[in-house]
């Protein structure tokens, strides 16, 4: 066995049963408490922590000769079969994941592997492909919709591949506002890594603390600031992907061409199935000079989306825009109030988020002509604060989640999109299948909606679920999950907007790309990974 | 033979020896025939046009049994072999192309086939493959890269699938801004179906007049507009293809998603090599209620071309930026004048034109912005005059090569892209490999560029390039091409940033997308069109 070096490979972060760490923590307000109990009849721990070190994992399917093999390749202390490597690599962050951590068994990787270099990457997938064991890719485990659920497709075993050692900076190029990120950076290190050169990436997911280059890359992830910067896919000018075929670098020499199929696209949303991201190169920017805020309330959701498709085809330019339903709006307003903003839960309506970053003259024009149509379009102004509250809280909310789990509730989100035109109609059959759904389980139900991410011709739909638990949490969840799916295919929207597809979203696929996009993405899995051991039982 | 119903398939517009129809020509102004003459040393009609009636086309390899199941598919008044339907659907119009066209015989496709459904079609590709019969698609005729050479790749014959019936204007969102386009509409018909909802596409390549939006597809074709409503390829929410293999809706239920590759970007830029776009779903936006025009005057291209990048990564929101360099501004500047224009050819340096389409209020805002960041930076205002005879003649360019290769002399267009980093270095190693290949031939070279296209990342630029026919002019345009090719690949461009790989660029692609990508796309094509009948010779 391989023991001496292990404490050289990295233990992610956050806490297997936590978002982040216990640092992060943050106990629920009195109030929060109250109406948990009152109105979802939420009874504290009934899913109770165990500790971590006392959940029993899958048996390690191994033999000391297959983890010495694995050694030779990336050295032996990049290899790890330890119960806390494992188990942080064994689920990711979804509400499924996290009932799954507070069991006491876990399937989890049968081993910790991280290579340094493509080579050698790509010598262990061809070692894999040989000796049939599957392959998980793991960045910073933030996935929440199972796509690093450790699946062995069959095969003998299944490794966590850890993407930790591809850190690197390079090539950075200010003029052209271009740099390449290792796959193993996190949105903070690459941040900190691009500031020391002026510049930024400009994406904030929810995510942003934890998740990784390369997990942007492979699951399309959006950020926050994606009016202004662009969903993550749209900043990636070249990528290099390890397959068990090869190593490909895919993109052109140039930031757009007509040289043929666009080959970034296909390993751009792969969630490890296809090949292993292991850098891309993406468009950065100057840390921009000045930034501007103003919040808009909106008598309904339908008026401020409405305002909020004018500005986006009028292509104003705010490089946040952010819409809250009534139901996320009061809460929002109530947790603002919280935290000490004069704000009174008394406002009624929809409450809009407006940011602008860039240079004086820009922000200033461009917050001109924002405001002026939203003013227009029947919006009111409430100033900056909402919006700073929202941007000092805005990577904090996730954490909240492990509170009521503890007290008894479920907390959940999922997403979509659609056209313009499709928008009310998806967010209402979603909004009454969900509400359904919980109220079947024997639940208030209790769910909030936001629009986070606009394009010309349409939207995101951001949804966020919380109920009581009643019964056995994960069986209880399962169908009002189910239900959500197929009322976002059923009504036209995308299965994933953001979040991707992993294991929990893969029955959907065929839905919306046709059996016919499924059999293509089979062909091409095939020519890349013909032994299929690339992160099985996900997207393809 | 069927013959009694060929006057039903529409012969495609433009004249086999000419860009575009005989009342389009236009003889060349005195000054022109004397720069041929006394700078070019261009000695009229050095290549005849021969009638085109009576240039030999290959003999027809497919017998009255095959034409016959040909009519069976899509009806005999859609099946031809009379000589002028194979004679315009034979060649391009780059050109070589074009001399091509003057020679005595030509190697045309065996027969022209024109189905008006996905299923005839698909039932013509599976009759293909089984018959041995290969495939070229014909939208509009305008591709400059050997698009449509109809090479048989050692099958028994090739013919041309005519796209023309396909024009159906479908599911108009104005809402969204979408509506889905017939792959066989050309430009100025689609836009004209687009008016009548008031709605306009806005896309504006120089082909406009004949192209079609299937060839926008496969060949990322990019528009003079393209600041402001990016490239065709941008424009694309979703597409149908017919392959040998099936048919394939590719595309999400969003305008962006997280599902999966984005399986529309192996099809767009496929040059009809892994199927054929039958119908395209795209991004349209109201008619614009209003355009602002301003052109500025830099010293030099270098300071031009930083200024119109501090513009595009400011973000100051253009429909068009052009800038054109010290060669082609005198050229410009003089046509102008030619055309009535009071600006005279004393003005020294580089005319940058800019346009702004929109609202009131935003094309106020983004020319205000747009205009006092080129000032600072060195600009000086020319006034609207400039842009609006650019707008006014656009389209007309291309005609004038038909009359400079009727008085002897060479007149060809290629074009690339890169990083802004890399512009400067990239534009003096193609000007001067294209010089130097002009002058090793014997004559004194004229080469101006132009930049069209631009992104935060980086810029296009576009040769023109003039000189006079020595020899055999398709001899000697090969090497001038050849190590225009090659720069560009050694300097670091694209192949092509809107003009598409056909067969002239293919030699070169490997060395942009690398052995691997090249295998990864051969491995889609196998999978997609087994019996290879796809467009053979072409891109892969």
């Amino acid at each position: 066995m391989v023991t001496q070096h292990e404490v050289s490979l990295p233990l992610p972060p956050m806490e297997p049963q936590l978002w982040g760490t216990h640092d992060e923590a943050k106990p629920l307000s009195a109030s929060i408490m109250e109406m948990l109990e009152k109105v979802l009849g939420a009874t504290a721990e009934q899913v109770n922590r165990i500790d971590p070190r006392d959940i029993a994992l899958s048996q390690v399917r191994l033999s000391d000769a297959d983890l010495g093999e694995l050694a030779k390749i990336v050295g032996a202390e990049h290899v790890s079969t330890q119960h806390d490597q494992r188990l942080r690599r064994a689920r990711g962050k979804s509400y499924p994941d996290l009932l799954d951590m507070r069991s006491a068994h876990i399937d989890a990787p049968d081993a910790v592997v991280a290579p340094a270099t493509n080579e050698e990457l790509a010598q262990l997938l061809q070692h894999c492909a040989r000796e049939r064991i599957a392959v998980v890719t793991f960045g910073g485990g933030t996935s929440v919709v199972g796509g690093i659920t450790p699946k062995d497709g069959g095969l003998r075993a299944v490794i966590s591949v850890d993407m930790a050692r591809f850190t690197e900076l390079s090539d950075v190029d200010p003029i052209s506002g271009e740099a390449t990120l290792g796959a193993g950076l996190t949105g903070p290190h690459a941040e900190m890594l691009l500031a020391e050169h002026g510049l930024q990436l400009g994406h904030f997911p929810q995510s942003f603390p934890y998740a990784t280059i390369g997990g942007y890359a492979a699951t399309r992830s959006s950020g926050q600031n994606s009016a202004g910067y662009g969903r993550f896919d749209e900043m990636v000018r070249s990528l290099t992907v390890v397959t068990p075929a090869g190593i490909i670098k895919a993109g052109w020499n140039a930031p757009q061409s007509a040289a043929g199929p666009d080959l970034r696209q296909l390993f751009l949303g792969s969630e490890g199935t296809l090949g292993i991201i292991t850098s891309v190169r993406v468009r950065v920017h100057p840390i921009p000079e000045t930034k501007r805020y103003e919040a808009f309330r909106f008598p309904d959701f339908r008026a401020g989306a409405e305002a909020m498709r004018a500005v986006t085809q009028t292509g104003t330019g705010a490089t946040v825009l952010r819409l809250s339903d009534e139901m996320e709006s009061a809460v929002n307003l109530s947790s603002t109030s919280a935290i000490g903003d004069s704000a009174a839960s008394k406002n009624k309506g929809c409450l809009m988020l407006t940011m602008f970053e860039g240079t004086e003259a820009h922000t200033l024009s461009r917050h001109q002509e924002t405001r002026e149509l939203l003013l227009t379009l029947g919006g009111e102004s409430a100033g900056e604060d909402p919006v700073r509250a929202w941007e000092r809280g805005r990577f904090g909310a996730p954490v909240l989640r492990d509170g009521l789990m503890d007290n008894g509730a479920i907390c959940e989100t999922l997403e979509t999109a659609t056209d313009w035109s499709n928008l009310f109609n998806l967010k209402r059959a979603v909004t009454e299948a969900i509400t359904k759904a919980l109220a079947d389980s024997g639940t208030i139900p209790l769910v909030m909606c936001h629009i986070s991410h606009v394009y010309a011709t349409g939207a995101s739909l951001y949804f966020t679920i919380i109920g009581g638990q009643r019964g056995e949490p994960a069986q209880q969840w399962q169908p009002i999950k189910e239900r959500a799916c197929e009322a976002i295919i059923a009504a036209g929207g995308t299965i994933s907007h953001h979040h991707a597809v992993g294991t929990d979203h893969r029955p959907y696929l065929p839905g919306e790309i046709g059996e016919a996009g499924q059999l293509l993405l089979q062909g091409i899995k095939a020519q890349l990974d013909p032994a299929g051991i690339l992160n099985p039982g996900k997207l393809v």
